[in-house]
């Protein structure tokens, strides 16, 4: 389980790098600005639930994977730069990203004795929060937050099936894939078949 | 006295939650949106006063916090969407909220042995940091840095009213009475009177 | 080295109280804003160095700092307001807290043992997150992620001669010097030549 853990979290890391990059790119930062924010992107979610949890964060005393998000970042922006990308592409690495980064981090709060609900909502947060820190840092309102399109919610439904699971007596590592196929699977249907949630509307 | 801070504690939780909806909701955001703004907005201040304290974070031990928080915002968001609410409507209720987190904030630093004035900010930091993240996560100015009206600085006075009423020797409870009366009448004499303080203006 | 490291610090928070006061000010905050924001510049990344390595916050058992962010944006306000400042007067004290806090920030993180990468972007951090947080509090595109001319990259080059001269037997305070005065000589020199690095450019 430790070692699967350890190599969801360092291709997590990359494919979040590589959201952030091409994300990034759009608003004409320089090879710095990219950098950072594809770093922050790869980084960002982990972060805040080890600080959350009290945990020491996870890649202060591990290079590994401050290696692999500066690594993806000048790959991809020396790869893309001057190819003219169609803008919702980075949409389905970004679902791979959320699968992979809620469920790991359901299952780290989980054996830092986290109560379950707040288990499930760390692995939420784990997931989204390195897109909302992208889209802050490019002053947009976080994507998550307007578009109406199931995604902290396909997120919450993974963490849910994981937390679900294991206490029904599955194996982590089965829980663990369930979990990511659930979240994986309410994203891309709900971008095919434009699924939403209710929105606060005023009457007019 | 422990028992008052958790109560209160709930009390202000639930509180922010609803300012958080009733600002939120005017951002046509979706369900989800809503819930993590409502939740940011509650939880925010207490989380950043308890890591800059190097306490644990008071949510994630106890799940009580995180349930009044959603329990909050999802019978706001069913009660109130559709209706047409005048957009000041929420002001009291942040008011009350900033009185109680900011009392709670000083108290909670005090006893962790923060200096006194680190422990004044830390409750103003309690009280503001909240309606901060929810303002940020709407991409707007926070209200705080431009209204003019007292806000922060009601918070403060609070603060040091607690802060100057314990060192004179007075009871917890009696400071912290005495502190929340002391910047929610101050926020609220604000807001009736036009209050503001002196503003960085260049000459023209 | 450690009385060094500590005068530093207090002469890089009022640098960074400073610049924070002038820019707050054009955005017309009133006396509690621009206070808050003088006081983010000035703690926010060193903040967030501690935060991350699990350090204790520096400025919550020590009051110093916070005095020192405090007065010095007080005087700084009621000194130049009123006045007609140029807009870019404040980008040579920038320079200044840039070098001064990255040098500040690699170091403690030598001495908590993060390894040398994490410790260099652990500088930089240090550098920058005060600056971020000033753009971010009055909602604009952080400028170190549009302006082109090196910043970010002028804390990293710093950063990382620190790092390399200890590995190369160098005292702590030699290094420390060497690391200033490259941040600060990239930085200067890139204004004033409009050094930028390359720009993500999609084609046209």
């Amino acid at each position: 389980m430790d070692s699967l853990l350890y190599g969801t979290g360092l291709a997590a890391v990359a494919v979040n790098a590589l959201t952030g990059v091409l994300d990034a790119g759009r608003k004409r930062m320089d090879l710095v600005g990219v950098t950072m924010v594809g770093c922050a992107t790869a980084l960002g979610g982990g972060t805040v639930r080890d600080l959350l949890l009290g945990r020491p964060v996870f890649w202060i005393s591990d290079q590994a994977y401050l290696v692999v998000a500066l690594a993806t970042t000048l790959v991809v922006f020396f790869a893309v730069r001057g190819l003219r990308l169609p803008p919702r592409l980075f949409l389905v690495p970004d679902a791979v990203g959320l699968a992979l980064f809620t469920a790991i981090g359901t299952q780290v709060a989980l054996d830092w004795q986290a109560p379950w609900l707040v288990a499930s909502l760390l692995g939420v947060i784990t997931g989204v929060v390195g897109g909302v820190l992208r889209d802050m840092l490019c002053n947009e309102v976080p994507l998550i937050f307007v578009r109406g399109e199931l995604y902290a919610s396909a997120a919450w439904l993974g963490a849910l099936v994981l937390v679900g699971l294991q206490a029904l007596g599955a194996s982590a590592v089965a829980a663990a894939w369930s979990g990511m196929a659930a979240t994986l699977a309410a994203r891309l249907l709900a971008m095919a078949y434009r699924i939403t949630l209710p929105t606060y509307t005023e009457r007019k």
